[in-house]
């Protein structure tokens, strides 16, 4: 197939056609299919269904400190766990604090703490006019969320292979005291699976911020999500706290991570990793609003994964279920879609999602035709702040969760709408101006 | 022995001398012992430890309706955990919230979200000049520690056998529209034991509160934490929502609940009981919060108990550990303070703890006295908003923890500090007077 730019009229026409013959085909199967959210499959969820057996009633529930993890107490989580999440995040156990079963969660309270008493002795936002965030695009929705729900102007930056415009953020952060955050998935990232350069990382620890209470909200939830085995494949990036403290911004990121999508999502443990400062002042909140977190929860994660080196080797079981799944949508993609110059798509390494990019003014009309035939995708403009995104062409792939056949049917008939909105687009643009 | 009050300044100063002997001896025991919190002891916690077997690698993690536990979603709690924690709470599973391991956090999050966001549409707290909160004393500390956090201001309401003095909450809360809620520990309440009396609750839900977005923060941490197997001595208070939803005022309480108490504190579930508008309110935050609480541990409490009545059975195991302490420590009261005049203490039939009310002006003397001893004690203030006692009378003491011989040793220790203060205060006011 040639380029849809360089097809006639009547090619064009013919393509709708075909392809809205196709379309019908589908929507007669009565499809129920979902590729909207990171959700693993059952078969990633049975691969940690050995942790239920690891505190059974004659199981010992204390640390090796002694601490009954039953009983009351603890407001930063038990050593142990500290030490696990420490390993999986590249931390010092000293620097985290382990929370409950949702780092969402987290960064809410993270955000709504800023607002209602401030960071570190600084105004709390709720006192201020005005209050911003910096947020890469496409990005995640629910990050774009929870500084919607308090009121905090976000501002697009552009991300491209390497992480955001770093021009941009550094002109940005360092002109305007109002801007106090950025949000941030540096490794795979959501959507695209991009990973930061080294370049990016650096520059982000140096950034020289207008604003005291500026903080980096780094949400490295892939961290270790990796979809390949070969070393060559497995992205690393640069610690980002360590290289705060080497850039004398000792006090500046918030890092983020959790089990969610190693053990169970929603039954796992999250973790925040972060200088002495900060922790102290997440502390003299967190006193007030708990008296510590699932404990016992800890514990089973502690024994299940013993260290961070079987935390990998259980990720080698995520990722060969996970692989044949990306590496299935992209190669009917190529094969629908490849050369007709109507679409670009991310090839990740690693994560939950891949981003696609439709020709402009499209992306709700795709995801509407999909939804119509059975098949739902996010939704289109989730990937920006406001649900607003300018060109109406970026939709966020998820593959994880359908059944590999399954997956290909939602796949193949996501082509056959892309080709079929695009198609006619053309046409009645074509049309319009005959008019 | 006759009351200290009746005794001449030669007895009062033998039986001064007496104590100090006694506390010494008691000094080169070297104890370390706790009787400051609401902790369950060991053999409480073995109760649940079956728990830990109803879901092992081999159980399906579905609910009845087919949802996976181990997955993300169900942002309000399966529907089994309502069920489960709705007949605990006498409430219909649709008006309840199935939250994480601590009600204490959702009490929090709910003073936080009226904050930031405001109640139902009402004017965020964090705008107005002033919010203020009824505070029934002496109280639960981690309640006024809320509060005092969010600079709310807080007002002492004096408690009775029978509740709060319903005359002042009617009269504040009808004429001071800044007054935005009450807390409330209705059933075996935190200190005393009490439970609000028919005509206490019947008053609550016909409040006509100034207020749009007054609500009453109803704690009911000891619904089902009776003492006595004896139903004559099973207290059982009015349904609130039902009574508020019958008087014309069904959006006025938020009633809070956990398992903290009966399986284990940290690795419970917690639920929040309230009128449709308001779940719909909190509902409308909560989903920027979380994708969902931890169902794998509402599932496990759900196999674990069946229903309402186990619980009520595995209460009576709970009870059948902690009425001997209790009964100890009363019993120890009674026979080295009894008659005195210098004390006066409840006797619960449930919840966690014993309210002792010493004279006026020695309860700091005591507490320090007690853990220079080797026995630690709720700090003294610490049922009072802000830490201030202004009687410096009253001492929270909690009997749970500690074995049972440790507890005689720790109560009759306390005794002594109780006396050996008091007889020491009255005769240094003795000498003043002479000089």
């Amino acid at each position: 197939m040639k380029p849809y730019a360089e097809m006639t009229k009547e090619e064009l026409a013919s393509e709708y056609e075909q392809m809205k013959q196709i379309y019908h085909k589908y929507q007669g199967m009565e499809l129920n299919l979902n590729m909207a959210r990171g959700k693993p499959c059952r078969e990633q969820l049975d691969l940690s269904m050995d942790m239920m057996n690891v505190l059974t009633s004659d199981a010992d529930l204390s640390c090796a400190d002694g601490t009954d993890c039953r009983n009351y107490g603890v407001l930063d989580g038990i050593e142990e766990a500290k030490e696990l999440m420490g390993q999986m995040m590249e931390n010092d156990p000293a620097n985290i604090i382990v929370y409950g079963n949702s780092s969402l969660n987290v960064m809410y309270d993270t955000v709504s703490r800023a607002y209602t008493h401030g960071i570190m002795g600084n105004t709390p936002w709720c006192k201020l006019d005005r209050v911003k965030f910096l947020c890469p695009v496409p990005g995640y929705d629910r990050h774009f969320g929870i500084t919607e729900y308090f009121g905090i102007d976000m501002i697009p930056v552009p991300m491209s292979e390497t992480g955001p415009d770093m021009d941009m953020v550094e002109k940005l952060v360092a002109e305007d005291e109002s801007i106090k955050g950025i949000w941030c998935v540096p490794k795979y990232s959501n959507p695209q699976g991009y990973c930061y350069s080294d370049e990016t990382v650096r520059r982000f620890a140096r950034l020289r911020p207008a604003a005291r209470d500026f903080r980096i909200f780094w949400d490295n939830a892939y961290g270790v999500h990796h979809l390949y085995e070969d070393p060559e494949k497995q992205i690393h990036i640069i610690e980002i706290l360590a290289e705060c403290k080497k850039a004398g911004n000792p006090d500046m990121v918030y890092k983020f991570a959790s089990t969610s999508k190693i053990t169970f999502p929603g039954s796992g443990i999250s973790a925040l990793a972060t200088s002495e400062n900060n922790l102290v002042d997440i502390k003299n909140q967190l006193k007030h609003q708990t008296i510590g977190h699932d404990k016992v929860n800890q514990l089973r994660h502690v024994r299940f994964f013993s260290n961070g080196y079987t935390v990998q080797e259980h990720m080698m079981k995520h990722a060969a279920i996970l692989r044949p799944k990306f590496e299935a949508v992209e190669e009917i993609f190529e094969k629908e879609l490849g050369g007709l110059g109507i679409a670009t798509w991310t090839r990740p390494l690693g994560g939950y999602f891949i981003s696609f990019d439709a020709c402009s003014g499209t992306a709700r009309q795709i995801v509407d035709k999909a939804k119509k035939a059975g098949v739902t995708l996010t939704g289109a403009g989730a990937t920006w702040p406001y649900h607003k995104d300018p060109n109406d062409s970026n939709i966020r792939i998820a593959p994880s969760y359908p059944p590999l056949e399954d997956l290909r049917t939602a796949a193949t008939l996501f082509t056959v709408c892309v080709r079929m909105v695009t198609a006619g687009n053309m046409l009645n643009k074509m049309n319009t101006v005959e008019v």
